[in-house]
């Protein structure tokens, strides 16, 4: 419809794309056409100010200095880097360092400025049309929530959506009509710094931690050694192939890499699947427990792995290699969980001490604040940033988050949420988007065998694993509990950005993110998109015991229905079927260190934290019913409402 | 009490200076020493793990291919851009573009693998300094708000705050301890793609419209005029000054580009004043919009005489010159405005249309995307974001505001305010750090007569554009009143980002950010920290006929205390005082405009908003009470809080 008016851009196709999509929501023609003319006069304003901003740029090229310019500051910061280093190692002398640095500093940013407004500009219009992307998913998510088609699920959709758009950019960019280079928009820096601690953040401060640690020992062998299994599987498998030259070949370090990497179930893919299926407690936390955990495996062991190519490792011996790895993993894994411990117990100590109840922004603030510094510390000094974030919510939501005001539990709760939220939706349009944007070096053989791999790996892991639980488990891992764990085992976007990472020859780098990209989206569709059609199936073979419950594929939702923080009843109620370790935790815990790491709420704080809440509640109200006189419209019902409310 | 110790580390040392200054904060030695003891843990675990990382580093220092690897990415980025240019001029050409482009990115992303774990190491220790100095801040300024110290505004004491810790860094880095290059962590650019728009967007969002609109005539000639006169009063006096020797001398563009940087009041600094002083509503409403509407003006003024210093414009002469300058000013001023309108209707119009009502998360994604949309597209376009994103925010808080869940409104305010919040102590803990951290250029003479001009310009422009107001103005602005904006033209963040940004030969520019950092640490501290004393005299003389509110000089308190939302009450009682125009407006804003941008609420969905508000306030009763329950304290004074609650 657009292209009828020579407005052939890809904001306007991309809505029209949407609005096509719509199909229920009816009626509301109006405000449709003024979406659409704002849209338009977006695009316009593109339009007609690239003209001026064109100009300046052909300026700027006609600059023979130009290219110096912008190369100067990166070499600079190269001479910066290493004037650093030199004097890291020089810690014994006695001369002033600083001087050096300085100078080498100002240089550099005499150097940069010129540089920084088309950096600038540049920069800005990349977020731009990143929040544009982010804008149409988070609409496509309501639409499939609104429409109740439950049978795609969100993850999946945003795939697509990503992949609709990165098309429609590639014919756009082929036919010269734009040139929005989003593969440059997306590096793995920002998803390991950006993107990934809030996911993981969220998902411990949301974990439920009465099952997750009564059945932590289950968790931590599906995670440990079960990802051990799969990247060894893979790895093996890999490498096996290649030498016998039915797959491309890569070296054992190689294979094991990539198998390491390709093995780690997604929490983010999973989640979205599994949070609102049919299935007991146990079996959720299970799955993701280990998809929580697993990350940090992967991460840690691709990470390992890739330490034993440097030169200092290449004459030790396999099994010397192997113990090396095994303690370096212990060490991560313990020193990383300990810093995330260490900080969440600061915080919860901070919180008490300084009672900041009455300045909600600086509570949030520091709130937001205490989510991340664990992992800039951890990744800081080469820990396991992930793991740090993720022991820091577990140990936050359960001390801290008592010690806040009302107001701030929901704040803060509710912006975890959504930034964890937005950051997945940016990682699944992302991966849509680069089936179309990046450049692939497909191997088939490789794919197929990389996937198969990935299936029998996981089978190796899950039923002799969940074979050896039993034995030690008061309840069960059924065989249709394992076969869906089993099929659940999708991949995403924690593989996909190892594998952006890794540090490999040019072509065997490309064949390895092809294949992950394959792999990724294969599990996602066709795993996370077969698992209604299953679940279906299964539970028609199922004796209907329990009350039916909806099967819904939306994660957010589940989110969105209601609030819930850590509630103590169901911890409760686990205590029974839990091993004695944890019991015992759980009393020493309410003795000595809930008292000690909260705050007591007096009576009084309650009375305020009453009246904060009803203030803003009253607020809200009077705001609704002002409007509503001036519209005439059901004025005595609210009346009764808000004089029903502030009388509590 | 460290250093005996022997742990001479940073973090150690800043929290000796915090712990030492807390003074009032007594009894919970428990608490402290646990503070301290966590504190160890992570100090230790940098200086442990620091070990492991240096080898890591000096791994990668022997290996000879090292510094080449680290700027081939950039070398080759560089390549892209090109490329991406080529293609662009090559508008239309036949070939294939993207081929070329695409073989381009993957030799770039090819390279870059390696460098990736270093730089991401860096950036996670960088994120976590950073954060870790905000904690700081933070705590100082809760210390104030509770010690109720008011004589130090917010804003001077977190720059004492980074002044002390850069003064620490200095030292400890000259003593060879640390190496901690937090100039590195601070570019213009991150200023002004992350830092600024929140600011500027929760000023907008918070804006007491009726006020400011009544008064925009007024403002807006303060903001364009008044700045326009004191660029042109301390760009031409500096000029003069160097032309007879008695300063450092600088061409007549540049003395003008420093003129116009310089006088933008700063909204930020000069809100922590004035948000909490005993001035009449039209005053506060003077200063605090002619601050964020002259940050606009200047950062436009100092750009549009940037831009006449390019090549082609050294022929035309100073009137065509002067005339261009104007119609760009005009155009970047309407452009970007409408920009951020358009966006902020488009906003509105997509709640109405998309009830996202039951699920948060995405309604809060959508409206920070929302927020920050127009700041992207108007920057990416090469017109003003700052504009954009102020009109977005008024706008939005206007229309869009209004179609938000009750949940929503408040966790997107408090979001807001926290974010701006802490963008505002990042800004003024850097310039406190910046004191000892950047090289300095200092030229007495340059910087005295740079003060001295400021103020003179300031005095040249709010008196006499005063007393052309009052013409015109029902509610005239006192002599007094005058003073006071006079007095209160505090400089800020903007002019420091603005003369890091300006492109200019090594040595001037060195020159001017030194002078501009000091003019804005002198204002900061002098006529900010004066306005204390300055109105306990000027209340002296007043007959003190109003109920005596007390003087606070604390922001965050007075933002704290309720969260207010944009009342209808007070607009309304504006209207008698506004002129026709406005009425005119407000009376089609309630006819047409609202009825048609915002949700009509119906009574069911007030319900089912008190239903979702009710959920969270008893959860959080509950929590408390069960608490409680184990701790057997006020147990039966909780209980009857909360059935009182549940039974509104």
């Amino acid at each position: 419809m657009f292209r009828s008016k020579e407005f052939s851009s890809v904001l306007a196709l991309v809505l029209a794309l949407q609005l096509s999509g719509q199909g229920k929501m009816a009626t509301f023609q109006l405000e449709k056409t003024v979406l659409l003319v704002l849209l338009l006069v977006q695009v316009c304003a593109i339009h007609a100010v690239s003209a001026d901003s064109d100009s300046l740029e052909k300026y700027v090229d006609s600059l023979p200095e130009k290219n110096e310019l912008t190369s100067t500051p990166n070499k600079h910061s190269t001479i910066f880097k290493d004037a650093e280093k030199l004097v890291k190692e020089d810690t014994n002398g006695t001369t002033a360092p600083n001087t050096t640095v300085t100078v080498v500093t100002s240089a550099a940013t005499e150097a940069t400025s010129k540089s920084h407004q088309l950096e600038e500009k540049h920069s800005s219009f990349t977020i731009f049309f990143i929040l544009l992307v982010l804008a149409f998913c988070i609409i496509t998510t309501h639409l499939l929530i609104i429409t109740k088609f439950h049978y795609l699920p969100e993850s999946v959709a945003v795939v697509i959506v990503g992949g609709i758009i990165g098309g429609v950019i590639k014919i756009l960019s082929s036919h010269d009509l734009v040139d929005l280079h989003e593969e440059e928009a997306f590096p793995p820096t920002i998803f390991f710094l950006v993107i990934l601690p809030p996911i993981i953040f969220e998902s411990g401060y949301n974990l439920h931690k009465g099952n997750f640690f009564a059945n932590f020992g289950t968790i931590l062998i599906f995670a440990v050694f079960g990802t051990l299994i799969s990247a060894c599987v893979v790895g093996g498998g890999i490498y096996l192939l290649g030498v016998a030259k039915v797959a491309y070949p890569l070296d054992l370090l190689e294979s094991f890499a990539f198998g390491s990497l390709i093995s780690a179930v997604d929490p983010v893919a999973t989640l979205a699947i599994f949070q609102a299926l049919d299935v007991d407690a146990i079996l959720y936390m299970l799955v993701f427990g280990e998809s929580v955990l697993n990350d940090a495996v992967s991460i840690v062991l691709t990470n390992t792995i890739l330490a034993m190519r440097r030169p200092e490792m290449a004459d030790v011996s396999g099994a010397v290699a192997f113990f090396h790895g095994v303690g370096h993993f212990c060490l991560m894994f313990a020193a990383s969980s300990a810093i995330g411990i260490a900080s969440a117990v600061l915080s919860s100590v901070t919180f008490k001490l300084f009672d900041l109840r009455k300045t909600p922004s600086l509570e949030i603030a520091l709130m937001l604040i205490f989510s991340y510094i664990p992992y800039g510390l951890a990744e800081g000094v080469g820990l396991s940033g992930i793991m740090a974030v993720l022991f820091a919510g577990i140990v936050m939501s359960h001390y801290t988050h008592r010690n806040l005001s009302p107001i701030t539990q929901i704040t803060v709760q509710q912006t975890f949420r959504t930034v964890a939220f937005m950051a997945e939706t940016c990682v699944f349009a992302y991966l849509g988007m680069s089936i179309f944007s990046m450049y692939h070096h497909v191997k088939v053989s490789f794919v197929l065998w990389a996937i198969a791999l990935c299936l029998v790996g996981r089978a190796l892991n899950i039923f002799p694993l969940s074979f050896m639980a039993n034995k030690f488990r008061i309840h069960k891992i059924t065989p249709k509990q394992q076969f869906i764990m089993w099929f659940s085992g999708l991949r995403g976007a924690i593989a996909f950005a190892l594998s952006l990472h890794i540090d490999m020859e040019k072509e065997k780098r490309q064949v390895l993110v092809t294949a992950t990209l394959i792999i990724v989206l294969f599990t996602l569709l066709f795993l996370g998109g077969g698992t209604m059609p299953l679940m279906t199936i299964l539970n028609r073979k199922k004796t209907r015991t329990k009350k039916k419950k909806e099967l819904n594929l939306s994660k957010t939702k589940e989110m969105g229905d209601t609030v819930e923080t850590t509630s103590e009843h169901t911890e409760a109620e686990e205590i029974r079927t839990v091993k004695p370790h944890v019991s015992k935790f759980m009393s020493l815990d309410q003795k000595y260190l809930i008292p000690w790491l909260t705050r007591i709420i007096t009576a009084q704080e309650v009375r305020e934290g009453q009246r904060q809440m009803a203030t803003l509640t009253d607020k809200w109200y009077k705001e609704v019913s002002q409007r509503s006189t001036t519209e005439e419209s059901e004025e005595d019902d609210l009346q009764t409402l808000i004089s029903g409310n502030s009388e509590p």
